[in-house]
């Protein structure tokens, strides 16, 4: 086993590889940047270094600066987490190259899954269903002639891409034009790869995927996630299982997932993902690395997949087989993003006030403390909060009661959304898919309650003025209370009976609070 | 179900009672004393209500008070949590006079699991295996026949005692004599009641458990919990399943708790509390309540025992049968309290930082926050800090892990008593017993490293005289590093190479730190 890994990343997942580390015992190296010195990660490896300034090109990027820590330090492996190098096939090599173990797969297994086009084509030749779509497409017109066959909507997509970057959608022949373009543009700027392919558009599926591990003598699955509620193709609430799955197909699906990945000849913790609709599943693309929603198959399955993917690159090969996987309950991950909950714009800041939630079923993987401050550079994710119920309703009930109990203040977050999704009938029905969060209209009634809240402050401010308050935080509680039963009884979001918002309202009233 | 219920308790248990009932859509109320205005379970409950002065005789044990505010407030049920009128037959009996129900046994079970002398009664009758012991006794002279019949050490034990108050052990005739006085005076004074009994003493049994649900239609256990590692008769690690017990042993010995449950008539859930030594268990005594340590019975069989509690009350009745007892892994639960590690004495004060544990398999119930006083009135625990892991080894690794990530500034607390023990190699193999922190001289090694901490800090003060160090963070923890190695490398409670040790001390010279 290795005696040292290095992280080469930030933040949660840094945290998060490094909680693994301590516990098999092994010690583990920090990189951090110029914006990352009161980072947690760098306090809590047992060696730091600095590689570079802010940008991610000068030091999360930097693969030379990196691997010269790894020697340095004397790392035998390195983790990438997810995000910056993780599936970048020249890191993978480079570390090869000087003898480090890369806590991934081959470098030419990342490169032949990188490329979206020959993905799907090596999932082809396994014989695992891959979406009708067209090879490369040179011209508007190769792309009219596809459509055509497997008919409207068509999405055109950037071969190079990813989360959901050099998407377009058609739905008729003068879109697809313009989508194509697009899309080539896209491809060009975000990835210096102008080419594309265009594919059936499905238009309410569900984002199922199946957690892989593979390691010398065995590839097996821990059972999908449905990942279905995105927002501009980023995931933001995961579940697993899929509410819709039951063991049959899991199974099925599950045995398709490994052929795809036998085939390709994986190593490590991968992740096979695809779109479901009516029975049927699509392969959409394979993630060569840990994955963000890693977490909520740990919680039902009891594997730590960050500890597999250690044991598989020392060597040692994976501690469980296919028919030690079993299914326990249900778990939803929320990603807690500091960012505007209406344009999903990133927020920086000071962290003023934190607590995190806790008790029964809670897991929560951050990276934050109180007193950080939130820098520009990187994702501004804060956390991820998992929670775990026996049923798919206990999981969605505690999931709400700790979204009430997190305190973040100093910066916006976006737990709004996810107070309002959790509440939506047709979440708790099950009855997710790739378009919820536009046909449920999340963003408006999320704009809704807060502007409710904007209205309670400016109305606090005047209660503040007054001089017969007892304290700041019963008003405050007081006055959410009544502005919740005020503005919000007929939304949805907050179930309250006006029997209740009036009792409340009158108990202020007689206060005096109001 | 119930709409509303009033938790009759303060602190970590106070929230966790309401947790369950936030996740089941049931409205809460807290009461709180002066000590508690600030306290979290008042602002955590969707009302509150002051009870009187911070005194437990004068608010929580109030029992008039409590019930004029359930009335008050519409309350339908009160959750009693554990400790204060948790065993307390006349609360429960007053309630039922109320017409609001009292979630737990029915007082006359209460009552008659109260008195130890009964209780161990009613399990003979019951087949229950009991200790030798004698009925109650009113001489030194009775004790001396009985004691020579059994065979010394023998226990004198006070008949309303609890918590290990009113216990004194003689391993001779004289020894005898002066424990029959000591446990008759601590009876009168802490119970009211001088009546004593004499046992059979186990030098080194364990403390096993059983958790028992039971409803109007069926009583079934939760498997069992070892609680060995105590102090001063109190537990401060528990841990489920036991590290020596079995399928077939828990089969066995849950079928004698059940019957023991079933023979009194028992109701909601409770604790058959064992000894265990050499292949048999002995009743010890029942607690007719929540256990402080039920947590880590729910994170093995996934079941939300307060959530079960209620169904009982309401008279739904619980969710589960025996066949759907499922254990998986393996859980451990540190008690953290404000107190001096060394000679457990109580402490009290301002939380000045604090940053809970996260990550895989990581449970934390509290009921503190950053900026939290301490008051001096009632039991000091912070939290309850509960690790999972497929196997008891990596139950321990993610222990001593998330023990390592907890920041408690401003208060003492017994962390440092956790990590001595849970790095014991007995422990780790799984030998424990109820005499083990005696035995394995834990005190005393937490002494040598609170000393070596102290000397540190003497020395951390001549750094920061000097004018060329980066930053306060690097130092501090630079030189705890050093003084690990310096001074505890032989301690055995953290495993570091002297050539490590060597190492991080040159680091620090060349420096110029040290």
């Amino acid at each position: 086993m290795f005696r040292k890994i290095l992280v080469a990343n930030r933040g949660e997942i840094a945290v998060r590889v490094m909680r693994s580390c301590k516990e098999l015992g092994i010690k583990t190296v920090a990189v951090y940047s110029e914006a990352d010195v009161k980072s947690f990660h760098r306090v809590y490896a047992d060696e730091c270094y600095y590689i570079g300034k802010a940008e991610p090109s000068e030091s999360y990027l930097n693969i030379e600066k990196i691997i010269e820590v790894a020697k340095r330090s004397g790392a035998e492996a390195i983790h990438p987490g997810y995000g910056f190098l993780a599936e970048n096939a020249e890191f993978a090599r480079r570390c090869e190259e000087e003898g480090i173990v890369f806590i991934g797969p081959p470098a030419d297994v990342i490169e032949a899954m990188g490329s979206k086009v020959n993905a799907r084509k090596l999932m082809r030749e396994a014989g695992v269903p891959v979406i009708p779509g067209s090879d490369e497409i040179e011209s508007a017109e190769e792309a009219k002639e596809f459509a055509e066959k497997v008919g409207y909507p068509v999405a055109v997509k950037a071969s190079g891409g990813g989360g959901g970057i050099g998407i377009s959608i058609a739905h008729n022949e003068e879109e697809l034009v313009k989508a194509f373009e697009r899309s080539k543009k896209l491809g060009e700027k975000y990835f210096k790869d102008p080419t594309v392919y265009v594919e059936k558009y499905l238009p309410k599926p569900r984002h199922i995927e199946f957690q892989i591990l593979a390691d010398d003598s065995k590839v097996i699955h821990l059972g999908e996630r449905e990942c279905s509620i995105q927002r501009r193709h980023q995931k933001l609430i995961e579940e697993a299982p899929s509410p819709i799955f039951d063991e049959e197909m899991r199974e099925k699906f599950g045995k398709i997932a490994v052929k795809g990945a036998k085939h390709i000849g994986y190593r490590n913790a991968g992740t096979m993902e695809f779109l479901y609709q009516d029975g049927e599943i699509y392969f959409l693309e394979m993630n060569t690395r840990l994955q963000v929603e890693h977490t909520i198959t740990e919680m039902v399955t009891g594997i730590d997949i960050v500890k597999e993917q250690i044991r598989i690159a020392s060597g040692e090969g994976m501690s469980v087989d296919q028919e030690d996987v079993k299914i326990r309950g249900h778990a939803i991950e929320c990603r807690i993003n500091a960012e505007d909950p209406i344009n999903f714009l990133p927020r920086t800041g000071k962290i003023t006030h934190y607590r995190s939630p806790g008790g029964p079923g809670i897991r929560v993987d951050s990276g934050v403390h109180m007193g950080y401050e939130i820098p520009p550079y990187y994702d501004p994710m804060i956390s991820k909060l998992i929670a775990w119920g026996r049923t798919r309703i206990e999981a969605i009930a505690r999931m709400r009661r700790a979204l009430y109990e997190y305190v973040i203040e100093g910066v916006e977050t976006n737990i709004p959304f996810h107070i309002v999704v959790l509440n939506d009938e047709e979440f708790v029905k099950g009855n997710t898919h790739t378009r919820f969060v536009e046909e449920r209209k999340i963003v408006e009634r999320v704009k809704s309650v807060l502007d409710a809240i904007d209205h309670l402050k400016k109305r606090l401010d005047e209660i503040f003025t007054a001089d017969h308050f007892v304290s700041e935080e019963d008003i405050v509680a007081a006055a959410i209370s009544a502005a919740i039963a005020e503005y919000l009884k007929d939304s949805g979001v907050v179930e309250m009976k006006t029997s209740q918002a009036w009792k409340t309202i009158s108990r202020l009233k007689t206060l005096g609070w109001i």
